[in-house]
């Protein structure tokens, strides 16, 4: 039964890799070899990585080895486990990959109806896999799973689970990729659905370092399914979409959820190191409008240059406590009072940092204060690039993702503020719970999608 | 005879205050009083302001104070000598002045038909004017004349003359207008134009300080009305406009001479402190379609925090010998090459300063890096932002102008070459050579336009 069960996994990579394109599969299989016999595991055994202080290496510890487990017979009857319980579904584990400019976006599905025959005959790895990534919520020092976002008890091809969001910096990447091969990931033979510019960048050493073959996919398509999907599910009995009420009154500007009901066309801004601005008309039917290069990115580094911190977080919590008006020049600096002419109140900006060419004003202004202006000049250029896009395609709304909003109040009310007050009502800023993770759910859906077509 | 001028001088005040709103007139002088007479003259002989270091304050040395004159009938005497020349014609002096939010433009009109009799009537002060603003090319330590813009042989209102372009810092301007107090600016009864935000920000200290009414003119209309009149008359026999050619290839990129002719529609973009874009239809219609407050006030004020530097010129130079690729996070640097789906280069900038939030990459960068890194972000910020608004105004010349791009090729060639690559040919960047002072003329124009409505 086992050697049948790995004919037929074997069937089901072939097929994989027949049917679509570059599946997840080790290239030595395509000989219709065991590939968990076909290696000998001695890379394992050093597990240099794990000596690494600052990356996800503590994946090693979740699971046994695959080559640990006895002859090369019983490796390949385990291979039988890797099954997600039918055949037109993809082997377990269902992950989801977006390997970002800075950040890596992990989304993990874990099975919740698995049965006890289904527990018992599932390989040690892969059980493993499941219990170190849902009960932990940290991986090594920079990996962090966002516990609040899990959405639970999907049912997906079938199966019913929860979706983990998991993200580490993608300075991290090698450790990860090295980690894939010292662990011999290539043997539980699922399709890794990768996306981000990283799947490109990185695909030459998964393959080589790894064994793995990534199934590549476009960021942009990711981003619009993952958004879709996660919109159209709900997260966990509550509307993934809100706004703020009152933007234009700090007082009593609050979050309201809500739907994206019938969502085409929107306007979609995914504020990532840098920034993408969509036009989508349907599910399949979108372009890609501009882009600018002012992104999280810029906001992060600026700010480590300036005010010497070395986390999003150290600077978001600087910027929360700063005054911007300190930094930059108000139309009221310039003009003593509004530019009535055309409409610019005295309050507004007329040049980020403009007060910074005066050695005296840079003498009296604080860390918290440039951190705030960084936030501000970045937010406010993204905010007015998107109204002129939104006004020029003729979408009223604008929904803005990615992970620079993330845990960033201030950057959300300010657009919501711009793109109200700029567009006199006429246009609504929208933002998503998941922020950041919609390309990795884009890449996760993509997985099962692939398993439909086979 | 003396007398009798001094009535028509006197009549011609009237006029000024009648036909022209805000005239340049002492407010004593309302009641048809001599304004040289009626004052005591006494605050004139401390001359305070004289002992700041920074400023402009020489501009003390340039005349007599009219005070010191004699008697008061000697005094009202002279005002028949600020004439022009004419009565359709203001008094000189004839300026045209924009307070901007870094720099205050100053244009001065030099007469060079006075004939002897004139020359021998006009009034030492008007003469110390013109001979200190002549005959230097720095005032004090932060004013400079700009004398390779200087245009010869202009013919205004029927006086032939040279136009010269002075700057010096806004911060500069309270001794500046203390400075017209000290020596009695107000007796010589010439309408002082201003525009920019200064002018209203600054117009109760011309007031009550200086004695001085400002005749405030908005910015806008006065760029384009003087940008229109500079490229109608040329700039020395030579076009004020000018482009690149093969502004995609460095090695052949040259600068090449050319004229607005139809300059109908274009798509004006001022960079000075901050950033306004003008849809630009005719003489007399246009909108301003959008800003940024990312402008030049935010390169030097980024430039100034983030290299140590403390001056435009300090902070240009750091950035044309710097490498803006250690400081961004390339395309490539994400996706390992181009992102061939959208069109995006290997080489194109992905996320500004992207590389910053990496402690090891922040120790490996120079100030050159930052101050480079700083203009290219800035300038194809602008550059992002103006072909989006030409594409959506249907208009495909694209001017600009303004002071951050005084001697900054570095940011006139990358303007040229996003324009010309991200349009595909279809828009055209254009530049003018007297660049940021446009709206002093402008000023200046409005001076000579009162007269004939007078």
């Amino acid at each position: 039964m086992m050697e049948n069960d790995e004919t037929s996994d074997q069937n089901r990579t072939t097929r994989y890799s027949n049917g679509l394109a570059n599946g997840f599969h080790n290239p030595q299989s395509e000989n219709g070899e065991c590939v968990s016999c076909g290696s000998d595991g001695g890379s394992d055994s050093g597990s240099n990585s794990s000596s690494g202080h600052n990356g996800i290496e503590n994946f090693h510890h979740l699971h046994q080895d695959l080559h640990n487990n006895g002859s090369p017979a019983k490796r390949c009857k385990l291979r039988r486990r890797l099954d997600s319980g039918k055949k037109n579904r993809p082997p377990f584990p269902w992950f989801g990959m977006d390997i970002g400019g800075t950040l890596v976006k992990l989304v993990y599905f874990e099975p919740k109806d698995i049965t006890a025959e289904e527990e018992q005959e599932e390989v040690e790895s892969l059980k493993s896999i499941r219990r170190y990534l849902t009960s932990n919520v940290a991986y090594g020092n920079t990996g962090i799973r966002d516990v609040h976002l899990e959405m639970k008890n999907l049912i997906m091809c079938g199966r019913k689970g929860n979706l983990h969001f998991i993200r580490f910096p993608t300075q991290d990447m090698h450790r990860f990729i090295q980690m894939g091969q010292d662990k011999n990931f290539s043997s539980l033979h699922t399709t890794l659905c990768a996306t981000g510019g990283g799947a490109y960048k990185f695909e030459e050493d998964f393959r080589t370092v790894a064994g793995l073959e990534l199934q590549k996919l476009d960021e942009l398509d990711c981003l619009i399914q993952g958004l879709l999907y996660v919109d159209s599910v709900g997260f966990n009995g509550h509307p993934e979409c809100y706004f703020f009420q009152n933007p234009s009154d700090p007082e009593h500007c609050v979050k309201r959820p809500c739907s994206l009901e019938n969502p085409f066309p929107m306007l979609l801004v995914n504020i990532g190191s840098g920034v993408s601005i969509l036009a989508v008309y349907s599910k399949d039917d979108f372009k890609r409008v501009t882009g600018t290069s002012l992104g999280g990115g810029t906001f992060l580094g600026l700010c480590c240059l300036l005010t010497g911190c070395d986390t999003f977080e150290e600077a978001l919590e600087m910027a929360a406590k700063g005054d911007s008006t300190n930094v930059d020049k108000l139309v009221k600096d310039i003009y003593g009072g509004d530019y009535e002419r055309f409409g610019l109140q005295g309050s507004a900006v007329a040049s980020s940092f403009g007060h910074m060419m005066s050695k005296e004003k840079r003498d009296s202004i604080s860390k918290e204060d440039l951190a705030r202006a960084t936030l501000v000049t970045i937010t406010n250029n993204i905010g007015s690039i998107a109204r002129m896009c939104a006004v020029n395609e003729k979408i009223d709304r604008v929904v803005f993702v990615g992970n620079f909003l993330r845990i960033n109040t201030v950057s959300t009310k300010l657009l919501a503020y711009a793109i109200d007050f700029w567009s006199d009502g006429q246009l609504k800023a929208l933002f998503l719970e998941h922020e950041g993770y919609f390309g990795a759910v884009g890449a996760f859906l993509e997985l099962l999608k692939m398993t439909d077509d086979s």
